[in-house]
């Protein structure tokens, strides 16, 4: 297989005549040339010179030799597993997949080696990966054990020799297909990562608003409910930046009109006021026109053969319909102040019964089949929207149900219906292996603790939203459903509403930091949620951890959910760590404590030697103890954290009051960005760049680069 | 689209050049015409003249028109659903689905229409069926209403109009395919399935042993304990006809040697002492060859390109490899007594990492690719085990867990490790429509109640098997695995051997009616057991029954899993019904009873005019209260049930006791059919024909046709 370099660290391969419509071809962010110099030196890896391939009348099948300790990470987002060697994994969008097949709202034909490459397959198609999943014949010719006594013939003794250990091959199964770019990219996991995120175009940067609080109202609201809801949130000091509604388009026609309902007469003058009380409004809905839409007619030669909930599915491949819908949203939403859309339904499900989405084989105007629509609409819907802002010069942060390749340019945030908080956690360890963002929404909860769970998970996540469609006032009055829809409140309402508003202003004042990670996804291409192997892949206890993340380059964060209690077990990585809460949660050394095992099984008495605000050593596990109101946050040593004072929302003039505060020797510092926090002046290089560091006697030293205006007053 | 008649009722139409490997090239039964000249007149379903098809580099797509009244069964076993209308089937061999996609271990491209038709496409491939769940652009586009007024937002509200009403589409994708042949079959639907079967080579008689009662015995049994376990049983007067051996080859290589483990030092003698007890012998064994078997080697060039479970995957499209194994088969084993086997782990999982069967992509010395193979393995593996006992002229009946297209001839049961109690029931409904016959294992059981809902449903299917591997005694003596390993027995364990003992003796008493339905699925194509809409097509609310059954003509079977507790509903179709228990089953009206909900709620109190006994009148439904050792059957009005005397096993000498039971006036009778019960001999024509009618007195006359032994006689 020749391959060709087409960026440092980087190479292209070719098979037969690959098809029209692909990720690449249909792509609208370039690639980051110069950004890519920075990842470092690369030389071509060593399995993209064992790549084969064959072609046949089924399609097409590209092999690749993998040893058995390799660790195998993306395939976009994954909510049922993160390592996904000895793992077959189907690349299909589908919104409920039931079991862990690959399937999900967000697949990429990307994954990332640890044996030092990445390959992205430029396809639109169902691919099949086997991971290593299969020996060829003959490997086991060697193996002749057979018929070893046993005491208890189990299942465990029975399925005992599955896993195999020998060498084994990685194939990617391409049905229906002629032919196939694919790229290779170099280096480990996180420069990888690094370098798929730049080819695609650099890591989104939202505007500082995005990184607030958002609050999804209850989805039957009328205007007078909707200002009800935003007053109260500014009358009780609960920080919330974005409000969510739903316009009444889609409730009764299921796909859309795109016209405010008779529950929103005046739509105009409820944005304007929603916005003088310092509110961002996002509009919920879905791609599919319902006939009552202005641009139906328009819209018909545009859409594909089938229509989906009585509606048409515009081809946004063609540049018609992009633009009618485009168009549309400019002058009906984007002018009048709508900050942003949530874009819902655009993915594909098994689950449902009749006409839910469209089938593989419905033909677009563009050329473009079902098959391929399925996987591209959420990309392209996402393009459109991102273009018509652009178009304005506003930054927006949106939402969307289904993303895929090449994605990392898109402000845009994936959630699910599916409710697990365990899988919510591990959405934001595996989307950031593929240019992905994922919101683990709190909607439903089983109970008040189980509010404080996920709630507290929002807030340490790229996207702290309250998607609360289902219920007319905040869960942290009323977290069951009926009740809360017939207005009656929990008695320790007070309570929850006091942990809330505490998280929403830890979130606050955590804005500066945030904003500079995504800063760092955007100029070079690293996530700022990041599972930990792709900071610790060295580390081969870290690489099988799922459900801690690292926020930003300084917090690891471990979630705790509701089965949990209040005890979970967290690998810290080597080196120093600091509890975020200065000691209100308890750290013992697991091996300790399971030394001493009663004890822990009774769940109250813990023992071994506890570590309360002081320094922890890394590089072992730990087994944390933290009350319902405090999730697990660790710091990493010798950074600054340049904490907020907490604003009740980002406005246009908003200055930030900085308190850093040092860990360690505060040896590495940070760096803060400021620039208008909404327009794409950045672009154009209209930022600050202001250095934080440390000196011996733990002064914060502050170099400020850049002539914008300064949004940050950095404090003693 | 040109169609070629072929048969009575049945169409063949091509497209393009289709396939090498499919379904009909390779089958080993030939259509059996002149039983197809007796199913009735047929002309040309409608639908079949609307067909069209679309053929591009995705492949090919079949379309037809569907009406939004029509109902749609068939697709092979479907554990999770019965009617397929608005639904997308998935036809891809998964052990394990974990969703109603329409995979399962035995997909079969066949569906039945209520408007008159069916249709198979012959193809192995992953073939996509959309049934109904599109409509085409423009369609809705007279929808205009929207935003009604709602009082509540709730899910129920969103959904409500996605059911739609208007003229659907049927999409028939298949990928990666030039060409098909496809089968229109003609009439109601259950002439199609008659028709499907006859098409198929009618349907299987197992020898008279098979109806018995199986027991699996314990997998870490050896020599010593299976005698055990076989003398317990006729000690405790026990009938049991089949007992079931893991022989130690599978559980420490996980792929089989195919040979005896030293826990079976003289395995003939113990067959052979077996057999001398009156128990046939089945072996449990899986298609994947360990290096350690006898006939690795020779297997090698024969075998698929990739390995499973360090075990070859034998190619048996090939001549050579079907050989291989036969021949090893026919003389280490049914030469030796050996009676039948367990042919486990054919298909395909999504669900266990690492080296779970075979890639798709694999590719055979037939020609075949893997996805051909993953559906048309587990056929080839009953062809080819049924071709060694059918040369041996003697019959076998054995389990297989995948099957698939035209297997209504292979005398294999179905059986699966999924073990939800109403899934199973499901099965057997679902399983008839396309030519498969399904066992509901007794496995597990939660408690004793669970463990006599689960072996009553057993005792009224078309193979009664208890699989023990899990537990070294018997169910009905300990139902707790870790007491049942320790040899600790439930207080209660005689109560529950007496309601198991008496269950056995029932199912004994039913042999000789089991027998006369399979030889008329042998006939005429009529399975033994069917759905309602088979039977009663015509009342609407038949047709979605998928928890009742008819087990013969006279039977109707409606089982009870533990969740019903001792109530569930019951339609009975038009007609009078009888209580089998005549009267220990209390029959009320269940439109009645939800008149006094109250009391139905309390669970205890149940009112509304009782049946007990008596003539039940169908065409509606009933509340029907069973106790645990009851299982809900009814009788159909006018026949006779030929009950017999229970033996402990069928021997070749066996001479049933016959006791006709007359059920109304009997006016349609019933017949028996006499043959040896396990020879071939029965497709030469050697079988007698015995017809028991009733006169106007109730009194029986018994016709005889035939020159073979008397097998039954016929008393009172």
């Amino acid at each position: 297989m020749e391959l060709q370099s087409i960026a440092n660290g980087i190479w292209k391969g070719t098979i037969g005549v690959p098809e029209t419509h692909t990720p690449v071809t249909m792509r609208k962010f370039p690639m980051r040339e110069e950004a890519l110099q920075l990842v470092g030196e690369a030389k071509l890896p060593e399995a993209a010179e064992c790549i084969t391939f064959r072609r046949n009348a089924r399609g097409l099948q590209i092999m690749l030799p993998m040893d058995s300790d390799e660790d195998i990470y993306g395939f976009g987002l994954q909510l049922r597993s993160m390592n996904q060697a000895g793992r077959k994994r189907l690349l299909r969008v589908n919104s409920d997949p039931a079991a862990d097949t690959g399937e999900g709202h967000a697949p990429v034909p990307f994954y990332i080696s640890t044996a030092g490459y990445g390959l992205f397959v430029d396809t639109f198609r169902h691919a099949e990966f086997y991971m290593g999943t299969s020996l060829e014949k003959g490997r086991s010719a060697h193996c002749m054990e057979v018929n070893q006594a046993h005491k208890e013939f189990s299942e465990s003794a029975l399925y005992a020799l599955k896993k195999n250990v020998e060498r084994r091959t990685v194939i990617i199964d391409l049905k229906a297909v002629e032919g196939v770019d694919f790229y290779v990219f170099a280096g480990n996991v996180k420069q990888v990562v690094q370098r798929y995120n730049l080819f695609s175009g650099g890591g989104c940067l939202p505007p500082m608003w995005g990184l607030g609080v958002w609050y999804r109202s209850y989805g039957g609201s009328d205007q007078e409910a909707v200002r009800k809801t935003a007053r109260s949130f500014r009358e009780e000091k609960m920080p919330v930046d974005v409000l969510g509604l739903e316009p009444g388009w889609h409730s009764h026609s299921y796909s859309c009109t795109y016209q405010w309902s008779y529950l929103f007469p005046q739509p105009e003058e409820m944005t304007k006021e929603l916005e003088e009380e310092g509110y961002k409004v996002n509009l919920w809905e879905h791609v599919f026109v319902y006939p009552a839409a202005p641009f139906y007619q328009e819209l018909i030669p545009f859409s594909g053969e089938y229509e989906v909930w009585n509606g048409l599915v515009p081809d946004f491949a063609t540049r018609e319909a992009e633009d009618i819908f485009a168009d549309y949203h400019r002058e009906a939403f984007v002018r009048k102040g709508i900050q942003g859309f949530k874009l819902d339904e655009c993915d594909n499900s098994d689950m449902n019964p009749s006409n839910w989405s469209f089938p593989d084989t419905a033909e677009f105007p563009s050329g473009m089949d079902g098959e391929q629509m399925h996987a591209a609409i959420g990309g392209l819907y996402q393009n459109l929207i991102y273009d018509v802002y652009h178009g304005e010069n506003r930054r927006t942060y949106s939402q969307v149900r289904s993303s895929g390749t090449l994605a990392a340019p898109l402000p845009f945030v994936l959630y699910s219906d599916l409710y697990d908080h365990k899988q919510f956690i591990r959405g934001m360890v595996t989307s950031g292996f593929s240019g992905l963002l994922w919101a683990p929404e709190v909607r439903n909860c089983r109970n008040g603790q189980d509010l404080l769970r996920r709630m507290e998970t929002i807030m340490f996540s790229a996207h702290a939203i309250y998607n609360c469609w289902r219920i007319p006032n905040p869960p942290w009055k009323q977290v069951d459903i009926g009740k809360n829809l017939a207005g009656e409140f929990m008695e320790e309402a007070e309570y929850y509403t006091d942990v809330c508003r505490r998280y929403h202003e830890i979130r606050m004042s955590l804005l500066p930091y945030l904003y500079s990670a995504f800063v760092k996804y955007w100029k070079e291409g690293i996530p700022p949620v990041r599972a930990l192997a792709m900071d610790y892949e060295d580390e081969l206890q870290a690489r099988n951890v799922d459900d801690e993340y690292m926020l930003g380059d300084s917090l690891l964060v471990a979630p705790m959910i509701l089965e949990d209690g209040v005890c979970r077990k967290v690998y810290l990585p080597e080196g120093k760590w600091y509890d975020f809460w200065e000691g209100d949660v308890l750290v013992q050394d697991a091996a300790e404590v399971e030394a001493i095992e009663e004890n822990v099984r009774e769940g109250k008495v813990l023992a071994g030697s506890a570590a309360k605000g002081n320094e922890i050593e890394g590089g072992k596990v730990y087994l944390i103890r933290a009350d319902y109101d405090r999730i697990p946050v660790f710091v990493r040593d010798g950074c600054i954290l340049p904490l907020a004072e907490p604003v009740q929302y980002v406005s246009r003039d908003t200055v930030f009051a900085i308190h850093p505060k040092v860990y360690g020797d505060g040896r590495e510092g940070c760096v803060l960005y400021e620039d208008d926090f909404e327009s794409f002046a950045f672009e154009q290089g209209r930022q600050n760049r202001v250095s934080l560091t440390a000196d011996a006697e733990r002064h914060i030293c502050v170099q400020r680069s850049g002539g914008e205006k300064e949004r940050y007053r950095i404090l003693g």
